[in-house]
């Protein structure tokens, strides 16, 4: 199958509600996994909620990574797209559960511009 | 269902190539797309590529709005991501396949953190 890139959609249940809760740790985290899965950082916007809750997107060269926590429910749902072979998103996946340090998580992958053909 | 949020995923086919090269074109495509369907931006970061394709993030109150475009194709993928019930997601969805002219589209919806519960 033919694609020009892959989406997965990540979902973090059982994580520790302040971690979810800190914008420079959820930050961080996310600009370590896109560096060391190799992906290249364009640009970033990270947004504190109140009372509680992040919203932040780190744009790489690959596409982005995004993530948005629910302190109070432990809960985050994060998405990774990519786009070529250089970064693997399950890779960057990964290295967000283990910092986040969810109990339970799922993964969902979808294939993206499947099978599209070049224009003039 | 309850869910603490919808994401959408978007793929636009037989798109102008000009448009989706066209960062600036594409930045207020998703900014009025935001506030046309009564959502609060709070960041936003965009890359144009070379030779060509734009990446694009805008950070809304209820989530997220990005794009990703591949000219030579024809093709963008968006995706976005809501939480609560004052934006509903595909308003957003209709207002980008309508500004970016897409001849062929389609749209899969997600439920995100579905039957979580509160933690102490």
């Amino acid at each position: 199958m033919n694609a020009l890139g892959k989406h997965l959609l990540l979902e973090l249940k059982g994580c520790n509600k302040e971690v979810l809760n800190d914008i420079g740790f959820l930050r961080e985290a996310l600009l370590a996994a896109a560096g060391e899965a190799g992906a290249t950082v364009l640009g970033e916007s990270f947004h504190q909620f109140k009372p509680q809750g992040v919203s932040g997107v780190v744009i790489i060269a690959e596409s982005h990574i995004c993530i948005h926590t629910w302190p109070e429910y432990g809960y985050a749902a994060a998405d990774i797209f990519t786009c070529g072979n250089s970064v693997q998103p399950k890779k960057v996946a990964e290295i967000i559960v283990g910092k986040l340090g969810s109990k339970n998580h799922s993964i969902a992958e979808m294939s993206i511009g499947v099978s599209v053909t070049r224009v003039a």
